[in-house]
C-alpha cells in the first residue's frame, strides 16, 4: 500500500521543479517499465497491479521497492489518460557530456524545442537512426516532463540527453565537427555531400535556429517543399517532422 | 453577443456526433481564421475579439455572421488552451473522390490512423509536398476533431481529404496507380525506384497496415534503421515522422 505522503511524491513529480529538486521522473506503461527494469538506468520505485507484479515477478530486482495498487490508485498517479498496469519512478541519469565525438559520430542539436511531443518524438526517431547524443538548449523542453517521456516509447532509455550551452559547444567542436542547420531557405539536404561527424541543429517550432546558433552553422540545409505545384501549400514543416527527414537523409548518405 | 444556445451550439462541435449533424466545424486562431477568410471553405459564423474584428474588418465578408466575444466567452468556445482572437464555424466541404487521378499523381492512403496529432501532422506534411489527396479509412481519426485541425496548421483548408473504403479505392485503381505500402520491413525506400502515379500507403500507430490493405499494395518499403550500430535501437518510428520521410523521399525521387 501506498501512504498518501508517497503518492504526493510521485504525483509532483509531474512539475520540473519536484523532479530536479528530487533528481527522479516518472515513466509508466506494462512496456516501457519492462524495458526499464532490464536496462541501464536506475529505477527508484515500481508501482503496479497486483496481476502485473505476478506476472513479471522474475524480471524486478529484490532490492526494488515494489508497490502493489489497485486501479484507481494507478489511476491517481498516472498522466496518463488510460493508466495501464505499471509505473517506476525512476533516477534522473548524470550524463557528462563527451569532450570529443568520433569520427563517425551524428548528434542531434535542439534548439528550444518548446513541444513536448515534437521532443519525445525526435528522441524517438534519433533512436531509431542510431543517434546516440542528443543536445538540447536550457530551453528545450524537460526530457522528463511525463508527455516527453511516453512520446519517446521508451527511446529515454538509450538516447543520452544533455542540456547545455549550445553555442559554446559549437563553438569548441568547431572545425572537428560539421554543423548542418535546418533552415526553411536551406539547401535541398538530397543534393547536399554530408560529411561526418556532424550535428544536425534543428531551430524552434516557430522561430527556427535562433541567430546566435546560426552563427556557427556550418551549411544551411533544408527540405525542398511541392511549390512546383500551382497551389501554394503550408508555410513550414512540423519540427519534429523535419528532424526526422534530415536523420533519414543523414543516414542513407552517410551509411 | 452570444446566446447560451448559441455557446452550446459552438461547444457541441467539439464532438463528431454533432459535427456529422450539422455538417459544420470549428477552427480557432488569429492565422487560421484569416487564411480561412480568403479561402475556398465557407465559413459559417465567425467569432472573434472587438479588437481583432476591428483590425481585419476590410477581409470580413458582409454577409457573414460575425460575433464580437471577449476573452471569457471566447475561451469557453475554445479548445485550445491559450484562445487566440478568433474562432470560425466551417461548413464541412463535400469532396468527391476523383474517378482517376493525373499521371503526375501523388496520393496518400491512411489506414488507420489514430491519433489527432499525427493525422493533423500527416495533412500538413502532405499539403507542404503538395499532396493533394488524402484518403482514410473510416476508422482513421476525423479530420474535423479540433486536435486534427490545429495541428494541420492551416493546411486542412487545401487538402482535400476523403473517408472511404480504402480496399475499394485500391482494387478500382489497380494497375493504373501503384501502391506502395509502409513496412518496417519494406525495401529501403531511398534505393526504390518510384513511378508516378502512386499512393503511399500508411498504417496505424502500432498495428501497421490491416491485412485487407497489404494485399493491394505493389511494393513494400521501408525506412533503414541505424541498426548497423552495436546498441539495438527503437522498434518502430512514429507514423507522422514515417509518412513525412516517404513523402520527402517520393517528392525527391519524382520531383
Amino acid at each position: 500500500m501506498l501512504s498518501s505522503n508517497q503518492i504526493k511524491h510521485i504525483q509532483s513529480l509531474r512539475m520540473k521543479k519536484f523532479r530536479d529538486q528530487h533528481g527522479l521522473f516518472m515513466a509508466e506503461g506494462d512496456k516501457i517499465v519492462r524495458e526499464l527494469l532490464g536496462g541501464p538506468l536506475e529505477v527508484d520505485m515500481l508501482c503496479a497491479l497486483p496481476e502485473w507484479i505476478s506476472r513479471w515477478r522474475a524480471q524486478i530486482p529484490k532490492e526494488l521497492t515494489c508497490h502493489e495498487v489497485d486501479q484507481k490508485t494507478l489511476g491517481r498517479l498516472s498522466t496518463s489518460q488510460s493508466p495501464n498496469q505499471a509505473l517506476a519512478v525512476v533516477r534522473q541519469p548524470a550524463y557528462e557530456l563527451p569532450s570529443s565525438f568520433d569520427k563517425k559520430d551524428l548528434i542531434l542539436l535542439l534548439d528550444t524545442i518548446q513541444d513536448p511531443g515534437n521532443l519525445g518524438s525526435i528522441i524517438r526517431t534519433a533512436d531509431w537512426f542510431g543517434i546516440r547524443h542528443v543536445l538540447c538548449s536550457h530551453n528545450t523542453a524537460d526530457i522528463y516532463n511525463p508527455k516527453v517521456i511516453q512520446a519517446t516509447m521508451g527511446s529515454f532509455i538509450r538516447t543520452k540527453v544533455y542540456y547545455t550551452d549550445l553555442a559554446r559547444v559549437m563553438r569548441e567542436h568547431k572545425g572537428q565537427m560539421f554543423f548542418y542547420g535546418t533552415f526553411i531557405d536551406g539547401k535541398n539536404v538530397f543534393d547536399t555531400a554530408v560529411r561526418l561527424p556532424a550535428a544536425i541543429v534543428i531551430g524552434n517550432e516557430s522561430r527556427g535556429i535562433t541567430e546566435e546558433i546560426a552563427r556557427f552553422v556550418d551549411q544551411r540545409i533544408g527540405i525542398p517543399s511541392g511549390s512546383h505545384t500551382d497551389i501554394s501549400g503550408a508555410e513550414s514543416l512540423n519540427a519534429g517532422i523535419a528532424a526526422g527527414i534530415m536523420m533519414a537523409c543523414f543516414r542513407h548518405m552517410t551509411g
